[in-house]
């Protein structure tokens, strides 16, 4: 456990008076792409200052009376349409000077960020775009400059999409109802990198968790040998669930 | 993964404002009673409304030019003095009407909470009487109603320990440096609850993952045989770590 020597707090604020503070929201959502192998993550073009012309992850102020996860559901559903979907409190960001609005030329006021994490399935997902801002997928291994403190923001929800693969059965979330064990092996691969575990151990790790089952269906695709079908038995998943399951 | 049909957001709040916060920190700190078997959780009286003598975590409002985490760090260093600590993030809650000093006749504005959690040594740890406000180790199995939504949030942070225990070495730094394979189950099973896995299997695995050295010392408690003391090597465990290492 990383440690952290006890500072003396010699007050060095003095008695400085509280900060206020507007409270904004910031969705990570991501989705992948298993056609072309892609983890995407979904950014808005900004169409006002600060950072006017930027791209940034779609968020949104809290309002009287909302509460930080509606706000979250608000700005999601303003920009993108899913049957299903599911968000998670990722991290809050809100250290001095991350948004030029504090300025006392500005407003001068705090803005702090509670980041929210999603994943989408990407074939169902469609994107809403309102003629204003634009809108776009952007593959995680090339993206453009963000605005604000964004990119952090973005490191830590992938990070965290990594750490669900490897405990909770997100991936099955994302994959088609039917999958063969090279779809799933190539999802973990797009999201964890290459290399991350030796395709034959996952295959033979996976298929003795017993939660995969077989449906005899056999499918071809380009030279190889037919593959087998898979379907994920949330059932004999069920006594696993919220134990930290090795799934790598 | 749980699901959330996704809403029609037809805008019921309308254009609302936006919402005026202030910024708390609030600290779930625990400790480990090892000779008596119970989690603790640091709890101080408040000696101001709202909530006028009842026990709550540690917490403050964020100054101006204060960052959430020197702010968490601030409110620890006056509370308790320990060699090294470690604070992480918890989770945030600033939901409308958490805090009775939103109402209009009262401040009006919305107070959030960024919540942190910290683990310390319960022998290192020095409690800092203020003289004003009490403050005390209580057993999270037998807690007294606390302020605001606190019990929410220690609730929170209990489960981040229990998951912690599960895929981290996070037990060797609450015991002694030399320990007993039953000192390290006892601890466990303080923080997880009884049976929460069989003594000999627990010991099996954790024997065979490799990173307890065993030291060559037996010690002698009570009646039974002489017990064997372990160290924890993080050499060892280094190429394991931020791996969901299953513990137990």
């Amino acid at each position: 456990m990383p440690g952290r020597t006890q500072r003396k707090f010699t007050d060095s604020l003095g008695k400085q008076p509280l900060a206020d503070f507007k409270v904004g929201v910031d969705n990570a959502i991501f989705s992948v792409d298993t056609s072309q192998n892609r983890l995407l993550v979904l950014l808005v073009m900004r169409h006002q200052e600060p950072f006017l012309n930027y791209w940034g992850l779609p968020g949104t102020l809290v309002r009287q009376g909302e509460s930080l996860e509606d706000a979250a559901y608000r700005i999601l559903a303003e920009k993108i349409k899913v049957k299903n979907l599911y968000l998670e409190q990722l991290y809050t960001f809100g250290g001095p000077n991350r948004d030029p609005r504090e300025s006392v030329d500005s407003f001068g006021v705090r803005y702090l960020s509670v980041s929210y994490f999603a994943l989408v399935r990407f074939e169902e997902a469609e994107l809403i775009a309102d003629g204003v801002s634009g809108i776009a997928w952007y593959p995680v291994k090339d993206l453009p400059q963000l605005a604000f403190d964004h990119s952090d923001i973005l490191a830590y929800g992938h990070r965290r999409l990594k750490n669900k693969l490897e405990y909770s059965p997100v991936a099955f979330e994302v994959l088609p109802e039917l999958f063969t064990l090279s779809d799933l092996y190539q999802l973990y691969a797009t999201v964890l990198g290459d290399n991350f575990a030796d395709y034959s151990n996952f295959r033979a790790r996976l298929l003795k968790l017993g939660f995969l089952s077989d449906t005899k269906v056999k499918v071809s695709r380009g030279a190889g040998r037919p593959a087998t079908l898979y379907r994920f038995d949330a059932e004999a998943f069920a006594p696993f669930k919220d134990k930290p399951l090795v799934f790598i």
